[in-house]
């Protein structure tokens, strides 16, 4: 997980908060229901994790910060699985290393869905405590976040399998709404204010709120495209060094990239195996460098974080395309800035003025990651619902792609 | 696979034939019994395959170079999968990289069962074709060499998982068999033949018999034990630069490596989990650098591959420990020249006088393997009974150590 | 090289622009004087160059942009050089691979300054010429940048010597002045102009000139000491896992630190071979994590770029200690903000507002290094004087510390 | 330095014996006249050595196993030096890095010389005492060998450098002779001695002398010849896995080997800079793996070392072209069995029956070299005159190619 809750804005109802973890735990259920022991069992890469680590992951969360903290006399399901499934917390002991969590057959599958249920019993209770309130929003928003990188790394795994299988069927996407061609967003610039408000839940890295200058810029009402990448290419952009920043080009001889990840031919690889790209929807699975590379090809660049949020701020969230409780269906095809996939900016991921990590281990931390990676903004089509805001600040460093990453083009004024 | 059958030697009655392939195949389903899914598909390393992959590629043989070239209208089950189960066969065609080979979750275990029925069912008739024989033994021994393969590669992965999971129960294993200490087999020397005499099933590469000048040498009776690779480790074996091979030592130093893989204090990993170490058992799974050494401190040596089979070809195979196919327990103990532990011999793996590889998807190859690597003899306590002879030329890279690897002094006269 | 000129701000009189080019190239011969060919060959790793490639990549540097593009009917004094010496302008063409560049014995080191005096002479009509002064300028600053790099890079290629070789005797350091313990220069906040004024020459990246909005802040008036970084490692500062950013203690784990580059028990290696540290001089050789890891661990943080620069544009540049035209002697010890050690920031390098890189190979580019590194503010030992300024913007990637680096400490107010 | 020296055998003269040491200690300083200091100091790869590091080496020999264990009261002449120029005697403590030896600006190249003087000097009382001789022998042919590398080793490092710089000038190199087309000595097994008879020198790794036991066979009277290998390169040679060992084809693949190290078009790198290829002259630079994969081409096989030893045992060593200590010309163009290039053999370096490795820090080891290697028979272009030997045993790594390697068929009778 990354992040703690800020103490402030939290104290929601009991009832509604359970309601809100029994529709996060449901929904982390429903997203494995199509995958078999051996599926979720599958690491891809060092960057990813199985399906069934993240499961147990969020419920070692949950049975570590809040059962065993603060529930007495509350025994570990299993003594062992500590090791196993904490994931980087350093104040927490020695743990599994990540690279080697695809070489866990045991516990299997079903076992770590027992101990959900287990988890789940035990933590009933413990709603009608308002001081844990803080503690479990921040486990389901820990959980949701797992929830998009079950679904980012199960469709890495399933991608290096060469008969391409599929978790769902295709779904029919909506056509993309249509904000029209050269649509920006424009911005007189001036003093904005940048940061969660307090008036809900927000990781430590969104705050302080603070005070931002602005020169005057405009925000691109579309995310660009499949087809106008395909231009990218066809004008020789992954061939063009003067194009990229120059640890990106390195990175493009080296991995020798020509395209998108999971592009093939006219394809791409989907949750529901290979399909048909369409060339209206948003282009995804990109590095920052290519983002990079792009916007300096079309003559613009990426926009900052703190322009994305001030023109986001205003944003009613409605009109992406996320990840509903209802049905775990994942096309691509919307103008909002929320959702289709998350957008690079040129920010690198660091501090704001007076932010400070907490004591403990559940503040372990947003802060140590504060070197070497950009921010993203906005949400993707496997983000929750529910878990997307203007202030919200995702992080990656500038090779990876794996996460449905885009970009918007932003030009000075 | 490694190997092709003589065209010489294999006339059996189509009855037997039959049933000694109902059975090979029955003991590789005997094997998996205890796997789930999710711990058929693990790949703990390069040099390993996970268990599905074994099932399914022996399978793929039979498929490929009995049903296919013999079969006539015979339909490969899937055409997908051939690319997947493919080992190494370059006249076959481009194949799935074996490093990626634990990133295969479908076919499930459940499909590769079924498909080593369909496979089975379209052989039952063909045993009456004696031209087909040659082919359907060479089917058979190969399926025993991965039978030994799974066994390794499934204890490979199954002791990376801290949890120590156990596929069978711990066998109480009988005390080994005592040949006195100092025993030795003695040799005079002289010319003696070497390699298989064309009786029953063997390799190409145990051929072709011819001779070899022996010096007069003494072969130990006894395998090297735990309890004296203790003494060795205790007088700083692992530590003593002079004891070794100048690679060995650099391996030893880049590896940090102090004792046999998968001992842990007084305890080593089996496919019974953690046990308790018998110190007259034979040490196993060590590499050829570790034997060398532990033979330059004994001021012995290790036999050549020559010396070990000229006292072998007396020997009556009985008494060793070795896989059966009523049940897959691998306890360790026993001390004759077959079964407990492969032996490593000073002999590098090289074609004997007037080999040539036969042409062919077949025959590719002992051949190829014919650098860089040592002969081993004997056979372990998972081996198949039955693949067994003094004219086996088992291989490994030297530092290789997952399998039963031990070793068996030598001296001159 | 790294910038390019701008257009405003350089019009000197050409006779002080011809003085100004011979005291660089003076300084550049003076600082390889005591230097073998053999030593001006050695590079001891890839982000390194060797002395004799920085004498000749300014060279090529000159004879490219100014005279092959100016000078009518120049020839190259070696046609097969440029190959050799383009350090990275995609533009120019193919090079020689970076980490092969000390495989170059020859041109010899004589054969290099002889080059050089051919440029020198053919360069002399030039000055005349008001359009090329700009150029000039660049080529001025950027032979500055190699000075700097060159003693840094002879210091590690000497330093992985065991006989410790010296290139100059120890000079007596000065006493550094004391600004007084825990002394502070605060800053009220609000707006800051940042970047370069136009009154002098400046890099690209140095502007525009823009607005940054400041919190209150401290910047602390003396650097890190020597001592105080003794106390940081006795109370465990590099066991301490919670003091690092998490790419810094994977970094801290990996290569094993425990302590600035170059120290030895007591002693540190300098261009006058091994040396006592003296406890107050500033603390240098450490990477942006050390500092970052520091800063925590005294309850305090790394400025901004932007923090610094405020503070420092009222700064006189004088009392640093920098590198000198009469004499390379290289002590440590002053409390200027400018000189000693560069200082890292915690701000990421990134372009400023409205940064635009510009066409052709010349400006290629400061832009296409703004993803990965964090800014350097101030000056070393081994800046030329002459070569600072408050807007100057040093960068490296945060593992690197072969440079001068240091750091000053920073607090909120 | 590679082996000692058998005690028998070693008596001669003692003015015989220091006019050799001369004259061997002579031709290493003609070697190294054309190399400037930092050519001297060049190390191109791991497996390579600065001209440089080999003078000093074989002077550190001397000066450690003659003058420090046998003069009495001698002084070393720097005691910073040994740890610099041990290569691998584990026995004389630890030492420098070996990839790190290119680091090594000083001493000096005239510093080695200077020291290669005074050891010299200090040798010259010696000569007097019998029982030094084996001693004094074994460091000639350890000079004798290091001649070699010295030579491979500066052609490897100057190769890197794109201007192809050249030590001398072309030779014009004598028409090869001619044996005839599809010339064979044949030789109609039985029993052979092999190794070293006891009346020359010879390193330990010859002996001890033994019987061994060949089957009729015939051994090519000609090298393959650079217009042979074009035709294998023509026939898809380098693109035809059946043909290749698997570790060779795994080789050719990551490293993507299209040809002999150094050719270039119609071109090869020489001492002499790049030159025209001539098509009757020996191909060499040629890998173990491309040696048997062009024997396999050619429906033929390498030989036994053993073989070859039979059939050279006859061979009067004259004809060849070797290095000559009145100058170092290498051209290459000969039939005999010894010089134009080693001749890779199919026989893995391992001990002969009954070998021990001797006690003490000279004789570390041949022995510790056995695995993973194969052994070479002959003697190449540059290798001294009165290096060579029926008995001599080269042996390298199967990839490796920056010797003067060649290749000579056999075939069964």
């Amino acid at each position: 997980m990354r992040g703690r809750a800020t103490v402030r804005g939290s104290d929601p109802d009991a009832g509604v908060l359970a309601d809100r973890l029994a529709a996060t735990r449901g929904l982390s259920e429903a997203l494995v229901a199509p995958l078999s022991d051996a599926d979720a069992t599958l690491q891809s890469m060092a960057d990813a994790s199985p399906a069934k680590w993240h499961l147990a992951h969020v419920t070692w969360f949950f049975e570590t910060f809040v059962l065993r903290d603060h529930a007495p006399g509350y025994q570990p399901f299993d003594a062992g699985w500590g090791y196993l499934f904490n994931s980087y917390y350093e104040a927490e002991g020695p743990r599994h290393a990540r690279p080697a969590r695809g070489l866990l057959s045991r516990p299997s599958l079903s076992q770590v869905l027992a101990w959900r249920a287990h988890v789940d019993a035990a933590l009933a209770p413990l709603f009608g405590r308002p001081e844990l309130a803080p503690l479990l929003e921040l486990g389901i928003a820990h959980e949701q976040q797992h929830q998009e990188l079950l679904l980012t790394d199960i469709k890495h795994a399933l991608a290096q399998n060469p008969l391409g299988p599929a978790m769902w069927d295709a779904a029919s996407s909506p056509p993309p709404s249509d904000a029209g061609p050269g649509a920006w967003h424009e911005h007189p610039g001036g003093i904005a204010l940048i940061g969660a408000d307090g008036t809900g839940f927000a990781f430590d890295n969104e705050g302080p709120r603070h005070r931002v200058l602005l020169e005057p810029f405009a925000l691109a009402a579309q995310l660009v495209t499949n087809a106008e990448w395909e231009v990218f290419i066809a004008d020789g952009g992954y061939s063009t060094p003067t194009l990229w920043l120059s640890d990106g080009w390195a990175w493009v001889r080296a991995e020798g990239i020509s395209a998108p990840l999971y592009w093939r031919g006219h394809e791409h690889f989907t949750h529901a195996g290979w399909q048909r790209r369409e060339p209206g929807a948003p282009v995804t699975h990109i590095s920052y460098y290519e983002a990079d590379a792009y916007a300096a090809w079309a003559g613009a660049r990426l926009p900052t974080e703190f322009e994305w949020e001030a023109i986001a701020s205003g944003d009613d969230l409605a009109g992406g395309n996320q990840l509903e409780v209802a049905g775990p269906v994942l096309p691509a095809g919307s103008a909002s800035l929320f959702g289709d996939c998350w957008q690079w900016t040129r920010s690198a991921y660091l501090p704001y003025p007076r932010f400070r990590p907490v004591a403990g281990a559940v503040g372990e931390y947003n802060g140590k990651f504060m070197s070497g990676q950009f921010v993203l903004k906005g949400a993707s089509c496997a983000t929750p619902r529910g878990h997307s805001r203007a202030s919200y600040r995702n992080f990656f460093y500038p090779h990876q792609r794996w996460q449905f990453t885009g970009l918007r083009l932003a030009r000075d004024l």
